[in-house]
């Protein structure tokens, strides 16, 4: 299949290699979806939301309230990732993981509260064992049913005020990378903020020792990115697209990796975040993000802005003419 | 103008600057429209074509029938600025500025020919002034028909084996930067190959001493570049936004700039090419380019992948509530 690929791809009416990244794109599609006429099918962006117990540490600037705020704003249509999802046609649905507030009844917003946020790191684990499976087998079945509706191309996008720590907390346990290059300034900790924020993550990851994957999520991770992490083996083991945003949908990417290291498979990197750690999990993970916009919002937003970029690689491999067909010389 | 648009961006539902480079491009075309709600309206891209008479040099991989062979394959649907354009709801348009062939009478190929291509430079100036300002006038006034339609936004491409070569020579001129820095590959000159094209390229650029842009542009530019300035000019003329593509197009808007430098304020540069110069070159124009794809195609392929982030941007500014209309607390 890659051979069959390759040699569809180096026939269409340009130079070798001339549409650069696009060729690796369709490249990677063509074999996910094993076939040469990939196509992608009711594209879907998942919005995690939870709330973090670390955030009574005061390691963002923002109030928690603005978790669901935002998952408000984020349904009425009014959010950055509303307005790229209407813009792209791509379904959006905000679930609530484990936010600490009551929505109402009538919301869009679906339920699948684990609890009311994580539990502040700095004196326990964030979560239990028993939280974190069942997070993780909750994003499973979200994915399943849309998987099940047709859906074959998933985003992933979170919403949760202080989650770029665990995000920072994870990439250091399985990166082996050192926690102050982990941390940067999320939504918006500068200077001595900054300083304060990496020395309240240092002494929480020189707390713990987990050891297994599931134990590391847990004690380091929030209830929102426990979910993507299961939604995320679940895409996988459904053939799926999985479209990566910024810097913690990397860390729950990574996350996955450790219990199905083939996940890397299946995913492409939409944006390249400001968020100090994002550039360096890349190039951990040995991936060329898509766009590279300095861009550090989260929700998903990488991923749907990239889906036309994408969709303009299958276009080219769908579409475009062959030297043959089109009559035009060769070098 | 200026201190409005940026109020109306900060004030919307995201951390301050989170929306990245979007944000710039927001206000760049708040400010080339005047409005606190830019629209892009009927995106047009005009690709250029003609040959060249230092092709014969052999500083290109690929024969000169090629340029007739990708015009025909434009208009048929199946090169990738078709694909892109078709996707991304972009008109294209192809216009015969000096095409060393007769095209069929009934093709959609818009015939402007100036000449059968422009002159071997390795012997004579590429054009005559004659030939350059017709070219330029001819570019200016196909800007002008689209503007009186009601588009507002232009694209530029180009098709022309050999056409980095003049480009690179027209880098050299106005940047002042060596012709060796100026020159790469192309469509596939490596190794020997390469050297011999800087050689030749070399020995053009030290021929001449061309004073006047106008002068400048006639003896190393090419037919289908010089209609590009004009077009460039009249776009920036009708307030239009210039969609700005790789290599080729970005040594017209330099060349452009001679002749009125405020051009730039209306260009967006969509995409930085893997063409070795052309970094150099956005980094002389301060120019922050929308996409980097590693592409080195022209045609205007970067200027219609990078249409839907331009979009996005505006998509935000438009649509995205303010904190206050969400209810969303503020920092």
């Amino acid at each position: 299949m890659r051979t069959q690929l390759q040699h569809k791809i180096d026939n269409k009416t340009k130079p070798t290699g001339a549409l650069g990244q696009l060729e690796a794109i369709a490249l990677q599609v063509g074999l996910i979806q094993q076939t040469l006429s990939p196509v992608i099918k009711q594209p879907t962006i998942l919005v995690f939301a939870a709330d973090h117990g670390l955030a009574d540490e005061k390691i963002s600037p923002y109030p928690k309230d603005v978790t669901w705020q935002m998952a408000m704003n984020f349904v009425a249509g009014g959010a950055a990732i509303s307005v790229f999802c209407r813009q792209n046609d791509i379904q959006l649905k905000v679930i609530d993981a484990g936010v600490d507030y009551d929505f109402p009844a009538d919301s869009p917003i679906i339920p699948a509260k684990i609890a009311r946020g994580s539990r502040n790191m700095r004196q326990e684990p964030a979560m239990s064992l028993e939280e974190c499976e069942k997070a993780m087998a909750s994003g499973r079945e979200f994915v399943k049913a849309e998987a099940d509706k047709g859906c074959n191309t998933i985003g992933f996008g979170e919403m949760g005020i202080g989650n770029t720590s665990p995000s920072s907390l994870l990439m250091h346990r399985f990166t082996g990378l050192p926690i102050e290059t982990c941390t940067g300034a999320g939504a918006g900790m500068h200077g001595e903020q900054l300083t304060y924020k990496q020395q309240v993550l240092k002494e929480i990851s020189e707390k713990y020792d987990p050891q297994s994957p599931l134990e590391t999520l847990a004690t380091f991770g929030g209830l929102e990115i426990a979910m993507m992490v299961g939604a995320m083996l679940e895409a996988k083991a459904q053939g799926m697209i999985l479209l990566i945003d910024g810097f913690i949908a990397t860390a729950a990417l990574l996350t996955a990796c450790q219990f199905d290291a083939s996940t890397l498979d299946n995913a492409l990197f939409c944006h390249q975040s400001e968020e100090k750690g994002h550039r360096l999990l890349l190039e951990h993970l040995k991936a060329n993000p898509i766009l590279q916009l300095g861009m550090r919002l989260g929700e998903g937003t990488g991923a749907a802005v990239a889906l036309p970029v994408i969709q303009s690689a299958l276009a080219f491999l769908n579409e475009m003419a062959s030297f043959e067909d089109a009559g035009v010389s060769k070098e």
